[in-house]
């Protein structure tokens, strides 16, 4: 895998092996589109190969390395494979270098060596079936059988799929049915928002018994204090790739050339995509590191493929700019995706949303039994409970509506560990009480990933969260029904219901 | 809701409101199973009222408080409502006093006093059916046509229920159907666990495409390094109940007569469960707040409602033992219940469990086209990227794998916010490469919450963790899932193919 | 302390008292220069006081309450306290309501009300003598005096000064000598900066035995690899105001025009301050709170107090233009002042800066007895460490340089608590070892503050850091120093003669 | 530095250099005391040296290799150094390999070889004078002409001691004078602890302008409320070894079979002290790694060389005990030693100590001119700021205090960085304001350290706090003093004249 320059790092040879004409091995496109004019060299093992007698392939197209020239050249488009064919005997097992020259444009000669291996093929284990047409009803039937036949269990219910599977294409691979999760509603709940107006009846999707129960509780203080008022107050989505250098100099050189050129960067990045946009980059340096997240809207999608292509085109080009970056990773933990992180309660990930709500001392009294100083007095001490437990999030059960609604509205349930964190704060105010929750770094899509299933599309339609424009709706209800959780579970705790609560509900031993 | 003496606390007076026969409340019995022997004063805003005409409610029992004595008193169960119906005109509305003084067995004189109010009744809403069997196919349409009434959406994929809904009650309330998430495979994955030991095959509920292939791909390499290692290395589940003092001195001396008092509170707390076992209480002192968790083993169930039922039992003796407490909460913020902390990662929630693989340096290459080098350079810069951020998590996609395992084996798909917390390390080896994840707060179950729905139970027999005994093997089949992950999401990046996979399987615009 | 409008609270009454003239009390001007031409109403508890008796104080100008109008106003600046002089009885003890009605330029006609109380004189306690010139050595020895009074501790060392007293004016309050602290050096130390350029002998300040001792060794180590390269990346110093509203829209439309307006704010921040400049406005959304971090840099000063004036400065403006501000406070705790924080490892407070060094791999053998790969395996094993410890510094001594160098050269000490915070991180490279530190949030000046002090001038001097333009390369100096320390005891913990060390060099038991 | 075994890789092999004899190197034994009693084989790059010509020192004795036997064996001590000489030609410069077998009581025959080099002596460079008495007068006089040879300053003010240099020996290396800090005073402070009972003037030494002044406004609202109540609520110190096993399995089954043998444990390491007493080991275990934390009580020391000493002893036994470990460290960053982090806020390092006191509201609006209300309300909103910037401190300024006081009293300030954690709560009251800061991990000592130099034993006398048995009074003097500053801080926030302070008392530009 090593290579001699920075650029040549961008192709990988790989897969090494005999084949029945001799040995073969293969070189992926990783970054631009190039055109082959000529292959100088072949070496394995430190000998040359006869080019005479080797092959090119790329696709279905097989060439001899001696046709190859000017006149008739051979294009190599990004990410395209391109296999190399020895005439030569079988290698033994064990490492080989490969040693390659070539010319291409736009680049010129090119030359690169790596190391792989001829191996023996591992042990035969029972492998899934895979298919021409891999979510066909016959390939996904064909997988129950070998489910049965490794673990002996005939799927019953796992294998149900209310509608066509072709319909998943896209969101999974080596499909064989669905989970189903039991589904219910809570509400109607008033939702006073910018993007979401009235009542709205929240599907909940769980299988933890008083759930329900409990946000619909929560939203009844709501709807009696008038509804609850939303308000998204930033939106960003990111990739954070960080770039090293030999020095902490360059690093720093970097980030204010970096800035300089945020328009070309724009340009590129969003030349692979027709809805996001490059908001920003921040940068953070580090050693000789220059970690960056670059901001994006992007649209009604959760947009993490999109930022990723975004990014790495813009990378593509940065990296050939600037010869003295010494490695690149496009992504460097700083995301920080599917993890609840400091940096995503500051900078916003997703939807950065609040839910406010003024509950006069009536309502509470009346519906939860307990008054304002009361739930004032429990929330300090939660407080220094979640400073001293290190927490991310002072709330007290935000993830349990967001699992219940991302599931129900095909989510990315993998999301709820950072669209859980949570900022939650409640004051007194004129007979009553003022309680606000933020949540930084809620992801939420109308759009692309699971959200066009049949299913989830019935539920984001209940909530009129279908089709274009509606994501900001969306982060809206979330909040909502996520205060009416935590008031809920607050004034319980507060008020000492609240194992009896899942006592009547739930199933214990 | 003001109380005169602690004791009283965890009675609640409320539902004060005019009945046709004249003003009513309640109280409910928030702890101890008394018998009420006599009622000596009911006053209303001040005024006593008169004894004669008023009657005592509890369940079907009705008696006039006359007929209440000593050699017939009125058994007030725990957790029961006690009505008072006075004869009075009605209460204007408002707030207004009610005090009462009653004796009762095992407690002699009992008096209170509150504060509620007689509210108008609250604007109509729809309000969603519910019925005497709420669980019933009847209650479901009936809440199906509900949805139907107030959003226009006619569900028809979201109805759908492949089994006896009667199934589901202690699972969800307003049950209408249920969310279909796709269901995968990967695999089989060897494990060389402790308690699971074999091929298995993974069924994975996502939306999120690439997801099954990219721990597939993963799975080949620890298949062709032998397997992977998992181990659970503890394993506790924690309520943190929070006791207020006068002073941090009482708040000290309460921690040490906590721990001279264990066996004693061991003995209640487990006198509530047949497979709870106390295992120890920290105690963390701030101010004059004793804050604790209550550390159990809770068999084969993730335990939460167990944990607080058992500790709600033990803590209402300590407080009738410890009269110099203020307050309490049963909960602090401190368990930290669906969220990840840093008190989680070291002293552990649910199962603490590491998977662990030697991976050859020539399995790396082959299957992943990278070196261990190139891992370990990636995985320090990752690290850095990770401190910076704040995250609880050095790992890269652990929520991945634990949402889609969560929701296909019925488990509680909210603890993903705590359980994908992860500890991962990387080091070069003997020609290969050492990696590792910990998960220190993992909450699985094989009994209790979603696992005895039919489509869960077959995801959980697939992985032969259906019945008891099996939840260690559960959590290693999860951990050593989620390294798959971070070995194939490593070497995407450090190898720069991550985009170009999203690119082959996901639907991106 | 009530007061009734925004405006009015940035005025405070207090000081309520009985004169022998009658009651008085005192209005302090917080915000504006303001001219007072009429009062109009003073009242107390209610009853209108005789004006035509009434004076009004302002410093040492006396004036009746009827000589104030249009042609003869009252100047009320900055700051300064007016005293309101009543003809009454003298007021009981308790609380009493003050009320006023003035008119005065540029606000028209304001009024306020306040409750203040009439209190015994506490009990009596000595107290420290305070002195028209409180620096000058009588006061001094009067201090001295008055703590063997009250200790019966006869200072000797304590009240040594080798200076004249005077000097300390501004950096400290009831003086009564210096505390000294053992100071050695280490070193010389090469430098690669870009502000500090050769060799430094370092001053270091403290009682640990070893420390000194340490941190030279590990300079052998720098030296021996050709010095050690240091970079400042970043420098901004912060004042953290958060503003409050009614609701989180009104936060988020603030933010936005608090964008729209830099300038103007820059303008009048940059008003109190020959020296700081404005960089920008951090805006964070919570609730509906704005949490603001204003960014300047501030010259070779430390600059708390530079860019506290210049944000109140700003914030009195703003909070005059927008009258929907409910509340602000100064700080809000996002500075993070003396305290180290997510927010300040991210974005910087004080001098961002890093070091680093590729050693030789025989130097590091020859000098510390150790191998890269020894070092780089305690690295990530600690990396771990720190991870599951929940620090923000995966260091191991850095607090350790930055208080010896901090006292010896005059830095403030306390600022110890975030400038400590460090990231590092080591790897291995050509036949040696790269290791870094960068340290986020490094508060040092060489203007201001302790550093004109005698002695700490000194031993700026020692490292020609004193004078202007010097405060990056003192930020070098230390981050160089602190590398030191980290080499030195990596290279110890990995080689186990750590407690020898301390054996050798310390004072134990 | 490569060695054959772990018991090996207790010595080290070092300092190979050529003799005016020949070549010569050194080994260290760093475990045990030990009796040399044949030396069977020495090489050097793998050719065997000539054993009759060879000769062995330890210390002044220099034996022939032939004369060591049975009979006539050569004691090698712990920590003692054993040169071997060997007659040869002068190796060249470069690595080479040296290999050795003897044969020692208690161990039998040992093995090891290394790689050591032979290098060029370093450029030259100045080096600092070092004496045969290195804290004589003589010595420190030409340390300070060193200085100015070097840098051109001739120190004066830095150069002052006011006692016996020797005295600062085991505090300090390559001493030339001292720091002298500016020392004021505050109070007296009434402070009502378990230890610290009285009235006690604080002594303070900063250079920090208003820093006195406002600890002294504090003071004034606890006295005013009959004093602040102190009290120490744990006190541990620790040292965090970690060791490293094969798999994930040996370190659980290590973790088990410590606590088995912890009263064996506790044996050892209390045998290197009269004082510290092992009270538990905390494991925290991860991937393969078993962290531990030894928690020691260290009398009136901070005890951290103390906690070195005694786990480096009892960690030599385990490791000759557990053959399975494969490397350890004796310190891990868990402890975490001079870092703040949520393990030491969590369990405590050093004294926890909680300072608590309820203010009257008259006191709060007399000296103050605040309300509990507006305090309370504050308090909310920095809780929220500090929430949102990942600080593990909620408090405002308890390192200004925690400096000011450790500089004062011959403290470590380098703890400042752990010390300064806090947790701060303030709460309403009956007619007033309860507020409360504990102190997880403050690090003091009345013994060791500084605190037996000529000043700062003064300050400690002026707290009665020199002598056995003082350090818990000390803990409760420090929170009172930090309570004190919280208190007056958050006033001057809420009441908006905190830059006004800084304006009269500071110096600013």
């Amino acid at each position: 895998m090593v290579s001699l320059s920075f650029v040549n790092r961008l192709y990988t040879v790989g897969s090494l092996r005999n084949t029945e004409h001799g040995p073969a091995y293969r070189v992926k496109n990783r970054l631009f589109d190039a055109t082959l004019t000529r292959v100088t060299k072949i070496e394995i093992d430190g000998e040359a190969c006869d080019l005479t007698t080797t092959e090119v392939v790329i696709g279905t197209v097989v060439r001899s390395v001696g046709s190859i020239s000017d006149d008739s050249p051979l294009p190599f488009s990004l990410r395209t494979e391109l296999e190399v064919r020895v005439t030569a005997p079988p290698l033994a097992e064990g490492p080989h270098t490969v040693a390659t020259e070539f010319v291409c444009e736009p680049f010129g000669t090119l030359e690169f060596e790596a190391v792989d291996y001829i191996v023996q093929p591992p042990a035969e284990r029972p492998h899934i079936p895979r298919h021409e047409d891999d979510w066909s009803a016959e390939a996904i039937q064909e997988r129950r059988d070998f489910v049965f036949d490794v673990t002996g269990v005939r799927l019953e219910h796992a294998a149900r799929i209310s509608y066509d599977t072709e319909l998943t294409r896209g969101n999974i691979e080596h499909l064989i049915g669905t989970a189903q999760v039991p589904l219910g509603i809570a509400g109607p709940l008033r939702i006073n928002g910018e993007h979401a107006q009235g009542e709205y009846l929240i599907p909940l999707a769980t299988t933890e018994g008083t759930l329900v129960a409990s946000y619909n509780r929560g939203m009844k203080v709501l709807n009696a204090s008038g509804g609850v008022t939303c308000t998204v107050q930033d939106d960003s989505m990111q990739r954070a790739p960080v770039f090293i250098f030999d020095s902490a100099r360059e690093a720093r050189a970097f980030a204010q050339w970096l800035q300089q050129n945020l328009a070309k960067i724009a340009e590129l990045a969003e030349s692979t995509t027709s809805v996001g946009k490059l908001l920003r980059i921040e940068t953070y340096l580090a050693h000789r590191f220059a970690f960056c997240r670059f901001d994006y809207t992007t649209g009604d999608a959760a947009g993490q493929n999109m930022v990723s292509k975004a990014t790495f085109a813009a990378t593509s080009w940065i990296v050939s700019e600037r010869p003295e970056i010494r490695h690149f990773y496009l992504e460097s933990n700083l995301a920080t995706d599917k993890k609840p992180s400091s940096v995503n309660v500051m900078q916003t990930r997703g939807k950065r949303v609040t839910a406010e709500v003024l509950i006069p001392r009536q309502v509470l009294g009346q519906v939860m039994r307990v008054t304002p100083e009361a739930l004032v007095r429990h929330s300090a001490v939660a407080n220094v409970g979640a400073f001293l437990s290190g927490a991310v999030n002072n709330g007290l059960q935000s993830s349990n509506a967001i699992a219940a609604l991302f599931i129900a509205c095909g989510q990315d349930a993998a999301n709820v560990a950072e669209s859980s964190a949570a900022l939650i704060h409640s004051e007194l105010a004129d007979d009553g009480l003022y309680v606000a929750i933020t949540l930084p770094s809620l992801i939420v899509a109308t759009y692309g990933g699971g959200t066009a299933l049949p299913q989830q599309a019935e539920c984001l339609a209940m909530l009129d969260c279908s089709g274009p424009g509606k994501v900001n709706a969306l982060a809206e209800i979330v909040a909502g029904t996520v205060l009416a959780g935590e008031i809920s579970l607050a004034s319980a705790i507060s008020a000492l219901d609240w194992v009896s609560a899942h006592e009547q509900y739930g199933r214990n031993r």
